[in-house]
């Protein structure tokens, strides 16, 4: 149908740029709507507390490969990425609603298994399941995960508050997911090569969690309210700590720079990357699915975060002209590239 | 992995039965939750107005098939049918997102003909996009679409709220878009079978139009405000109108009577049927997707619709022992039974 026209293929314009292509046509028309794409979730105004919404998809051979992730765990994770995008905002997720898309021929067991993961993600982190949507599949399993939270308006944040001279902080620590994930397709293709030989995950049990069972950061978010901390910008990383803190340099209008000596890995992620003959820098600057928040603060807010371990300052913002920067530890200078995952160029 | 245990299909439970069965556990424990699971939206308690959330789950090959879907057609009424659901809540959505996934291969000019139609749908039913997901699916397109829409309290119409003697009543007409689907599965078929001929749609235009471009009926919502009724319970008409009545009914704990005669059925949805020997009652009855307003009334709210020709009174609301029953032409009483679509016998 399109073979004479003009074609461009989709992997040219990346997700961001894909998105940004096809809804740029379009109006905002209610006053409700404070803020529609381009932010980790969208605000709108309803009563005392503005209302946060996010959604993603989740589709069998593109975000997960059900040779190595157990259904519980799939369902359990499906929520958990949502709902992190409500705590990049700041705010307290509430609802969600889940929508699968499964073959006819998978029994009901194998269903359960993925609303037991659901349920103790809402269980865990005090979530409704408030409505979904169920079909059968012809091709492969389909998640569609839309999580519903609540924030105080003066409370949210968004990417484009970054101001020069702010602190860049992260939480927990980074490139643990991908490293997990290379050793599960590592031995998923020992397996495919020798169905015989059992998977050898021994003493790689934190990473491996770290792909299969990642937990949105709401403790983060109590944390800072009770440090009375609202971070000037917040984006969780999804996509790995360059391409997401260069969202937030791009929508603030600012630059930035990180040291690679700051960066928080952890010694599991670190020799594994080595073992596997993987940078670990590389790892955590573009490996993506943590899922910890990233986060810029005013300086003078220092002093309050500044011993708790679970945070750490990674860098900190600059001008637009000076742009994205990365002090490596032999004090070189890179130029930060995104190159977070793009779902069109697998 | 699941080859040793009980296994049960996911075809005997159904849609319905699979998310009671899947759900049942689930506890509601914000304030906010006003109802969850089990209408048309969920009901959100946040300010002055009530906030509706409904979402549908599109795929390739079980909800649509791109040999007769144009995508702009498709766009258009991935957003409709998620409208539609807020409309059966009597309330107005003003906001989407939309999630799609689609094959790397597919062209951008093709996802732009997908959201040409979304847009089309927004700026026609006033509703702002605000968010959604971008990926590449490597099985066939998937459209996710998530509503938020605005009630008064006290407007809201659940499907629970049928008390005996209320009329039932019906908006626009039935059997249309199933009947339509018919004709382009009859022309796809000659088409597979001789790819020089053309399809033959002539005359047929108004019932593949209920088929490929059905619009949610928020002009119904606005006339009965107008009309200032509220119906005591009010579905939309996804599954067929037996199966939806049946709905009502089984929430509001009562049963019905419909009178046959009294079915809305456009001479080309009639004739057309007719002419592939099918029943043209049954294609209203069991057929689905013709997105009309089904709602149920108080019999003092009857003189200020009786002369509206879009909304016609097909029965009552009876007691629950009396069951669902039909009154055909000829005077016999039918037993209703719900033949709505079940995804996982496809």
């Amino acid at each position: 149908m399109f073979e004479n026209k003009g074609r461009t293929e989709l992997g040219e314009l990346g997700e961001f740029g894909l998105i940004e292509h096809l809804t740029n046509n379009f109006k905002i028309r209610h006053e409700t709507s404070v803020k529609g794409i381009g932010d980790d979730a969208a605000v709108l105004h309803s009563g005392d507390k503005e209302i946060l919404i996010s959604t993603d998809l989740l589709l069998e051979g593109i975000h997960f490969d059900l040779a190595y992730v157990p259904l519980m765990h799939l369902g359990y994770k499906a929520v958990q990425v949502n709902l992190s995008d409500i705590y990049a905002m700041n705010g307290v997720a509430a609802q969600i609603t889940v929508s699968i898309g499964v073959s006819s021929k998978f029994p009901l067991e194998a269903v359960e298994e993925i609303y037991k993961g659901i349920e103790l993600a809402c269980n865990k982190f005090n979530i409704d399941l408030i409505g979904g949507d169920t079909s059968s599949s012809k091709q492969g399993l389909v998640l569609s995960v839309t999580s519903i939270g609540y924030a105080a308006k003066e409370d949210i944040c968004y990417r484009n508050g970054a101001n020069e001279g702010d602190l860049i902080c992260v939480s927990g620590d980074l490139g643990g997911a991908y490293v997990g994930l290379q050793i599960l397709e590592r031995e998923k293709q020992i397996f495919l090569e020798n169905p015989n030989i059992q998977p050898d995950l021994e003493g790689k049990d934190y990473i491996i969690e770290r792909q299969l069972k990642p937990e949105g950061r709401r403790d983060i978010v109590d944390l800072l309210a009770q440090m009375k901390i609202v971070p000037t910008a917040m984006i969780d990383i999804s996509d790995g700590l360059a391409s997401d803190i260069m969202h937030i340099c791009k929508q603030s209008e600012k630059g930035c720079t990180l040291y690679e000596d700051k960066f928080p890995i952890d010694p599991m992620t670190y020799e594994t990357a080595r073992e596997l003959g993987l940078d670990p820098t590389v790892c955590a600057l573009n490996g993506g699915e943590d899922y910890e928040l990233l986060f810029t603060i005013k300086q003078e807010d220092y002093t309050k975060l500044k011993h708790d371990v679970d945070i750490t300052v990674i860098g900190h913002i600059t001008d637009k002209a000076s742009g994205c920067k990365m002090i490596s530890k032999s004090s070189v200078v890179h130029e930060l590239k995104a190159q977070g995952w793009n779902a069109f160029k697998l």
